[in-house]
């Protein structure tokens, strides 16, 4: 398997200022999967649903050509649902309703023919969940884990215990201040990398992204949207878009990781362009690369010369 | 003359986690004098102060080769004077105390030296004294403008008046969503282009800063800094950068103002490094050189191949 999503399928409902959605498809492993499929074949998702779950959502994925062996689907449960809105700035969210569901007793189980040769991607999930899930894979390619700052507050002893298992963390600029307690996002990049993860990005929503490795900062811009109608899965999105990219390519030099922010970043600005998953089912390879090349051009800058030649 | 800065020359009373210091040299004419002096000559002052104003520090900007023939020097009155506060994280900042003083009766009066072939840039002043400038400079070659949101809830329509007259305006993101009284930032830009000013610059702090043009938009980082010890003047510093380069190459085309983002953006991080004006008395042309180019390295994005070759 290329790429192994781990986290939630889920139903999710949505409120912004632009409209509203009910139980859509939703979820990390959703979002994760979607857009890693731009990149490379064989990609895998490792979640629980219930038997509430609609055949046309399980179809939706099967017909972007993921692979749902890891898709465990609990007899009589229902499935885990969120429900959300976003208020008109779109830069906070207010969670209405979390119901669990099928989630409180998700003890994933990841399938043989997922464990070779993988990128493990860890959703966003309970920390001791995700290191279940990476200690079932013996020799991943890459690590690459999301937390929330509900994690980082609940269960730190927990969450550190996992980011020591883990290549590369995906997070956002607040929970990087709140992990590493200093709001000094340069020194809170270098205690979180003492922490386990070699790469760190951090992302910073309408700011774009930050890269840290030991080959220092990349600093990746946002595509400027004049409308964004929904956030709703931006992150994994973002995610999916990175891993699929350093999937593809088989490397994951300083150049490689470079290059999948841009198409993760890319991936993200389609996703939050309509409600849901829809953008993801109709945007197309041609359309991600011309993105990923505008992201390129706003960002180059001119050769420079010597203010003096002395 | 190349420049004429006109804003402020003002005793700044700074305190921050990191330290304080009591009455140093500030003002936005003189961080904007100070930064641009790196990039060319001729750099004018149009200020006013009392004549309790020290000879050390007149002697300060007269080191530099900053022109004091526009600076007023009003007998028997007092320096405008500033005292703010810097909590931990450094982006807010608290008004202590803002002695207006002389600032209340000034009228700027712009020499004759000065309004042949320059770039008048007009720091953060009552719009109707930034209007009073521009229209004793027959042929500027650029008008660059900075504002706040001081002027734009108390005195919108004076300064809608001179935004009709500038082409410049450099202002942080949230002076642009509420001057453009729109959230998206993208929009908001197009917006207050509308109003005049065809180049906007809106800063973002840490986040870097974006160039809007006729030829889209274009994305600048921030340095990453692990030691900013004092914001104050970081915005004049990038006026000053920016206006001293376009001067230096006598070029307004995308790629001069690309060039100028990243140099203004260089001698701000310089300026945050120390107290007060006291990094830009010391920093060389090889120092900027240096970071100027690191901004290019950290925000290149390699080659981008098609995701599919069909």
């Amino acid at each position: 398997m290329h790429v192994v999503a781990v986290g939630t399928v889920a139903f999710d409902s949505i409120e912004t200022p632009f409209g509203a959605v009910d139980r859509v498809l939703g979820g990390s492993a959703t979002y994760i999967a979607l857009s890693a499929r731009f990149f490379c074949p064989d990609i895998g998702v490792v979640a629980v649903v219930g038997d509430d779950f609609p055949e046309a959502y399980l179809s939706v994925l099967r017909d972007c050509d993921v692979d749902l062996e890891g898709l465990e689907i609990k007899e009589g449960g229902r499935t885990f649902a969120w429900a959300g809105r976003y208020h008109y700035d779109l830069n906070d969210r207010e969670t209405l309703a979390t119901h669990l569901n099928v989630l409180t007793e998700f003890e994933p189980r990841v399938p043989e023919r997922y464990k070779s040769g993988s990128i493990v991607c860890l959703g966003n999930l309970d920390p001791s969940i995700q290191r279940s899930v990476v200690e079932q894979v013996p020799d991943p390619r890459l690590v690459v884990c999301d937390t929330m700052n509900y994690w980082i507050e609940k269960t730190p002893d927990a969450l550190v215990e996992t980011l020591g298992l883990v290549d590369c963390l995906i997070i956002n600029d607040s929970e990087a201040r709140q992990l590493a307690n200093e709001s000094n996002l340069v020194r809170a990049a270098g205690m979180i990398r003492r922490m386990g993860p070699r790469v760190l990005i951090i992302k910073k929503g309408e700011h774009g992204a930050l890269l840290f490795t030991d080959d220092g900062v990349f600093s990746a811009p946002a595509y400027p949207l004049e409308d964004i109608h929904d956030p709703t899965g931006a992150g994994d999105s973002f995610m999916g878009g990175f891993v699929g990219h350093l999937a593809s390519v088989q490397d994951i030099s300083i150049d490689a990781l470079k290059r999948a922010v841009v198409y993760g970043s890319a991936v993200a600005s389609f996703s939050v362009e309509q409600f849901g998953p829809d953008r993801l089912l109709t945007v197309s390879e041609s359309d991600i690369d011309r993105r990923a090349q505008s992201f390129r051009d706003m960002s180059a800058i001119p050769s420079l010369s010597p203010l003096y030649s002395g």
